[in-house]
């Protein structure tokens, strides 16, 4: 299994061979994490640093997770409380980190950009758990793997990403990602949340959700991303959930065995019926977490021991 | 040693066989915590989660330290910057967090009923934390630990609680269990911090300290608990240490012998005189803290043995 | 190795021969540290408690990992969301604490001398990470190792402190440690940010930065302590660089080979210019903090081996 990257900082540089070496492994800690005793070695001696400039409860817990069934040394900092009060820079807080020697360096950032030059300034890898409207790109890879165990593959299939396109650093992966593996991407949202140059991604889009569900194998909900709407159109919730919002009714549309996904956290009559979300023959949103621990433990096994080869190598 | 329950949600379901069952394992592990190496590995490759919906340094502490001593895989989730912020329901993180395949999960909530919900949700053990004004069994066993070592019995005791009984669930898990271990229970304070109904559970009630206190071999104070007092009547803390405040002028009636309890934090010249908290022949209190973890070890380790019998044999 | 000491208080009761047993160890912890397997198992077995009533990311993070790479079990305790909250005094804190058997306790605190008065109220090995105005001592631990390895010698060096010497703890440590070393050290700043009595420290106090500079091995910048001027004279930063900020002219008057050093987190153009700190063959600013997780490695390691004897003793 090989995995030619120092980083895990997005989708764009993975080949179609990077993604499946991945989701191969992830099988393997799915395996592990269902087992009675849920920890193994292949982090230990690392060191595994979790900072996050902004909050994000469910993605830190994977991550923190994934490291300690691992074996790893797993410090979380919280940024907020730091350093960059007093006037750091983020360069200044990566050589200072760098400084400490970790393995694993695992960052979220509000600024798109921000953790591919965080990458630079430091000698460990580092992944991407998310910067603004860039990446998310274990995000990308838990879809993948929900997808392929679902429907037992990962390419020429529909699916279709509705909502909140142009906020989403999901969406964005997952659209890569997908047309990676030789899949139909379909985009539904209003007009006013589609990112400008969406078509040069080969994607389709739609702002009618039964026209774009209509035959489509997968349907990934996003959610409505108010905290990132700086000042520009926020819909009413009742009319979102009333035009793009998922229900039976427009689900209806989709293939009778299609099925739903939804990053989480869930706004539960906005963009989603709870219904459809509890409905375990449709719904797989609680897979998607339970694949984010399994893919998250891969990646960081795949990185550290590239990393390891090249110290060995040094 | 048998404890059949798959989760601590209260002191209510347990009998005294189970009781003395945690008692009696808590002991071991008291033990371990005063040895050269208070590390063991009953919780070895199991992953506990602690998700604290209401800040509690003390306990989450004990709880952290009781998982880590015993090898577990531990994680705090400091809900109150979570998800929830975000619209998420209590029935959704629940179900998120269960995907992720945790083995215990601590929780404290300020809602009465909000454990014993989620644990009907998960399918890993869950322990009590404190719920609302419903429950917090692990303190009730820590304070029944505390007793039996000082009085060599944890039955046909006199044991007095003193103050906020209303608001407190630390007050109903100890009237439950020290009730069902057969003592004589006698709760004192002012008529308008008593529970209505209070009678029904074979206590006697005082509002006089000196009388209440008359033969007591066990004082056990209570927090004055401001910030749940919603709107209600709020006593000034002079008057209200003036009448039910145990100092050495009321604690002379309790017997010779009486020991002195109180959950902390404690606050000292309102429902306890200092120097009676600090009195190492009377005062129990740093022990109660000390014998805390132990019962979380104890109550965790158990919890872990049926868990994982459990899943052998399915 | 000896270290005849049960605590690690501050610079002020160590003679140089506990100095160098610290710094000789980290120099081993440096080691393990860029090893391909940082992780140990000087303190397996043995629980550590962070506790930090100021925020520092960093101090904090450097403790945690120096504690969890020698494999003790590592507690954060946040306490500004803590019980000091619900009116609990230090002491009952550190109680508390004490019943819960820590091995190892590590306490920032605002007050000078909080955490000697801590120390006497628990059976465990304390370390103070920063109390008030009062004493850093590892942060000058990991000073005096980053000189020595710059410098072949931690001795007959002159030594020029620069800036917010009144506030600093750090500066106090130093200048303690630098002496009984037996270096030259000068303070240099403006005479508002001087402490009354500094004389008496056997240092040279200077408040134009070119005389204080003139022929020094080693330019130590403090932080302005914005946050600790209450009150006080805060000078403008655009004064306060042009007078006491280093940049290359005022450099150039120290000796060719000089290292320039700085505990961070930097204000860059107010305390130092951004290229000065950026400059490899000059700074050693990330040095410094690489030194911080080895000499609180070797601390911890020194004292908990005291722990053990006296334990076993005992």
């Amino acid at each position: 299994m090989t995995f030619p990257h120092a980083h895990l900082l997005g989708i764009e540089p993975l080949s179609p061979a990077d993604i499946t070496a991945i989701l191969d492994l992830a099988e393997e800690y799915v395996t592990l994490n269902r087992s009675a005793t849920k920890h193994g070695d292949a982090l230990a001696g690392l060191t595994q640093i979790n900072m996050f400039f902004e909050n994000s409860t469910r993605t830190q817990a994977s991550f923190e997770l994934a490291g300690k069934r691992l074996g790893a040394d797993v410090m979380n900092m919280a940024m907020q409380a730091s350093s960059l009060k007093k006037g750091e820079t983020l360069i200044d807080t990566a050589l200072t980190l760098n400084a400490m020697h970790p393995d694993l360096l695992v960052v979220r950032h509000p600024h798109s950009g921000a953790v591919d030059l965080l990458a630079q300034k430091v000698r460990c890898a580092v992944l991407n758990a998310g910067d603004g409207r860039h990446e998310h790109p274990t995000q990308a890879l838990l879809d993948a793997l929900t997808i392929r165990r679902a429907k037992g593959r990962l390419h020429r299939l529909t699916i279709a990403i509705c909502g909140d396109i142009a906020h989403s650093r999901v969406a964005r992966s997952n659209i890569l990602l997908l047309g990676r593996m030789e899949n139909r991407v379909r985009l539904i949202g209003p007009p006013t949340l589609m990112p400008a140059g969406i078509d040069a991604f080969g994607v389709e889009v739609y702002d009618d959700m039964r026209r774009g569900l209509e035959g489509a194998d997968v349907v990934m909900m996003l959610r409505l991303q108010k905290e990132r709407m700086d000042g520009g159109f926020i819909p009413s919730e009742r009319e979102y959930y009333h035009r793009y919002g998922l229900d039976a009714e427009k689900l209806a549309h989709a293939k009778p065995d299609a099925i739903v996904m939804h990053p989480g956290p869930m706004n539960r009559g906005v963009e989603i019926d709870g219904e459809i979300a509890d409905d375990i023959n449709r719904s797989v949103i609680q897979d998607q977490v339970e694949m984010g621990v399994a893919v998250r433990m891969a990646a960081m096994d795949l990185l550290a021991r590239n990393l390891r080869a090249r110290r060995a190598a040094a």
